[in-house]
């Protein structure tokens, strides 16, 4: 998450104007709704600023609610391809890998995108930034096969995520916002009784059976752990990862005797993560021919 | 391993044409190997055998071993591809996925093939039903760098190899010969305190970053085994495999509660075989939030 | 279990009242079963023999069943402390540590079996080579609690128990009784990535907070394992057990620089067996810093 | 570690004599190393003030360092059972259990004192904060057995450390000295994939084969941990431990479905302790059928 631009204590003194002009855009297209916000100053929290527009926006006449999901650019849709999406938008997809797809997974998009404006008659919304590729279309066909009155609701939720990551990233100040997921590791030898340190860890995530794609890379410290999470500081996108460890290179540098291939060399942790808030620690505790992992805390 | 086609005490009791006809075939281009052996039968055990055929070429002068090693065909070489080769080396050949190279491939054995004819003076002799294609070539770049007095000691042990594994082949009796190694498993359910039922499982090889091959696939029994092992009765080829569980369909069909994408979906265990004579006992013991393994027995 | 003194083959075979008198012990003070059993023979299992005996007890006036349960001892009651007990009864006591009670543990079998009496108007009976002493203790105040009626049953399924077991010590032929239980260990070093062998083994059962009885004790092969289980070939009676190995002393006999006071050096695993009959494979996975169980197959 | 009696900076400020009678009985019976720090202030650090000491005792004539060693109270002996021992002295001993001994291990250690007497001229001197019981005659008869050069050299380090950790109890300040260790754990679930809450811990020190003495008593909080170490902010007495956790009650609360005498009920961990001032982080993850255990960080 880059630095915040916005101190909350700056926001509660702005004049109005300034206000709507500075959080303007964490709701697409539709200003307004900070500028009911703006009436409900000062704020104690970032989490009451938050509560604050969701207030304004279901407080408002259906017509501004309906406005405000037809305003929204469609995934990986003509807005995308015609360079007419709002700057955050064309952000948000572009880390989702959406502005990297095949042609023929533009035509799947494409499909789905008229199947659901044929259904529902509005775009689809979606936080994508909570989602791996995989699961934005899993998402995207279960959501067409939903109820109407229900996919509404599913839809405006889906707003009020996109709008409180962007203010996560816009406004700093007391109580973050619960808008971030973690992935850490920790890897433990067992064969000394110590941390393993210096062991060099990278994180994919696992596209289809045969695609990776990788997402981090760190080395692990003193303690076991690496300096940072893996992910960290934003939701984990909802996806099937792959921790990888170079176990052998650890064991190598130790000095203990390996076989000419050793038994256990580069070791692969796969595991899905579906809650994008949760905290996933997956650590490996190991020797050269044992390891296991669970889910810590 | 194909059924034996000939009975220990048959052999022992055929005139010694027909012997040399049944076994000549043993040692590449030499059918003089088991003439030499007729005359030392009977033998009790084929492991005795196998030593006749050894004492035999070791007792006869350096030029027929000189012979012996120079009838060999090269690995991936002109014979295999004039299809001027033994019929065992071609079954051995392609088992060893060196009939399907690419062009890239073929050039690089035919590099290596003209640099070690070139400082040996012989065709590069290896077994390669002990090997996986990275150990191959891992193989023949390491043994172009010996010292020729110690290449030429290797290169024959590797003749009597080959040799013990087609005579395992060919001859049943008391006292199988040495050359089987093993890949098993055995699922755990942790959870429940039982063997897990009917997981599915799945051997690879892996062949590089990014290509792993079919090798086998089974579903584990009452007792959580699978029925054979993995890899059984022959050696297993020295490389980097990966075992891959159904772990989430297994805990889906068993009625538990997984999250939309489950932390535990498909488990790879990815472990080094160096040993082709070695048993590899590769347990999962699960939970559907943990899993270890270990080399067992 | 002894070696059994009859073969089934010869049972089938003799007159009439020596198969009587060979088996007339099975149901306590109760010949008349082994009576009704000889008319049906020959039998192919010794199941099947069970069986017979058992259907002329369910075929028996209700008189008859009522002196079968009767006449059998009450547990560490006044028949085995005047010596007026059958000899398998005395020995099943024994084993059970019944005949070396406190005298406050007396007084309080006395206690049960006078209410017990008092209640059902028979002696309590349990087959007590299925059980430890905290679980009898427990089992009579369980069943002194029940309804009169199913009391009757239990008892009758608990006199069909003692009769199998002494029916398995007595015959020997096709089909053995599914009398007996296990437990059986396997210590597996992973940080040699091989069995662990020579490790010194004990179990015990653990009758209260601060006492255990040891039970056996052996030493680990070059499998891991035992050469027998440490309990098998009889039911394992219901308790809680303490394995416990000589980790320490193994390593330091490998020559593992171990601290002064090693992390690991005797280490207990406690377990619980429920069902007498059930296999308990308890293995022992560690290194000098990490060690795991589970109930294994 | 009862709260500290005295700030730094007080002390930094404080005249001479004041200083002297606040820090006089860091050394038993040798006021006069405080005074010679008393020069050396101001200090910035604890440590700093540690080392002012230490480089006191060292620089004092060789008859001054065995008049300070000879000043010591012996073990269990004398001194303590007429109740001539400085306050300090009493406290530590009495919290390694030496003023609980039996006759039987008061004679053992009198000869033992004797014999030390005998052979160095001096009490034996030993930082009991930092010894079980075991641990304290087994460096007993190690000690009697070194060379004197080397023992007088052990005696004076002793006495550093028992200087040390009386310090680190009467002043406060910038950079506490390293002289505590730590028994911390953590139990997670792989049933459930989370922490485990609400599982009674116990620490037990293993005294010998049979007998063990309570030692702490936690309950897990929400992240499996307890809320503060079993033991922490003092040296952990080298001796063998046992964790015990209330698993079975854990899983009967989360209504799991367990046997009536549970495979896991209460689940020891035992494990030594060396270092003093080591941390032990102990976890144990387990699910109704398995466990483990390893020294983690």
């Amino acid at each position: 998450m880059t630095a915040a631009t916005h101190r909350l204590t700056d926001l509660n003194a702005m004049p109005e104007a300034a206000f709507v002009a500075a959080l303007g855009a964490v709701f697409e297209h539709a200003p307004w709704v900070a500028g009911g916000a703006a009436a409900r100053r000062p704020f104690a929290t970032v989490q009451a600023l938050a509560d604050a527009m969701r207030a304004t926006v279901e407080a408002a006449p259906e017509a501004a609610r309906h406005a405000l999901l037809a305003g929204h650019p469609e995934l990986a849709g003509a807005a995308a391809r015609a360079g007419a999406m709002a700057a955050a938008s064309v952000a948000e997809q572009a880390a989702a890998g959406l502005s990297r797809l095949s042609e023929a997974e533009h035509a799947r998009f494409a499909a789905l995108n008229a199947a659901y404006r044929a259904r529902f008659g509005l775009p689809f919304i979606l936080c994508v930034r909570r989602h791996g590729r995989a699961s934005i279309l899993r998402s995207f066909e279960a959501r067409l096969a939903a109820d109407p009155e229900r996919e509404r609701h599913t839809a405006l939720e889906e707003v009020f995520r996109i709008a409180a990551l962007r203010l996560a990233g816009l406004v700093a100040g007391e109580g973050p916002l619960a808008v971030a997921g973690r992935i850490s590791t920790h890897v433990l030898d067992t064969m000394r009784g110590a941390p393993a340190a210096g062991v060099a860890v990278e994180l994919h995530e696992v596209v289809s059976a045969t695609e990776t794609v990788p997402v981090a890379r760190a080395e692990t410290n003193a303690d076991g752990r690496t300096d940072a999470p893996l992910i960290g500081g934003r939701p984990v996108p909802a996806a099937t990862y792959e921790l990888r460890f170079g176990l052998g290179d650890y064991h190598r540098r130790l000095g203990v005797a390996l076989p000419e291939i050793p038994f256990l060399d580069i070791v692969p942790l796969r595991f899905g993560v579906a809650d994008p808030e949760g905290h996933y620690h997956v650590p490996l505790v190991a020797t050269p021919w044992s390891y296991q992992t669970y889910r810590g805390s």
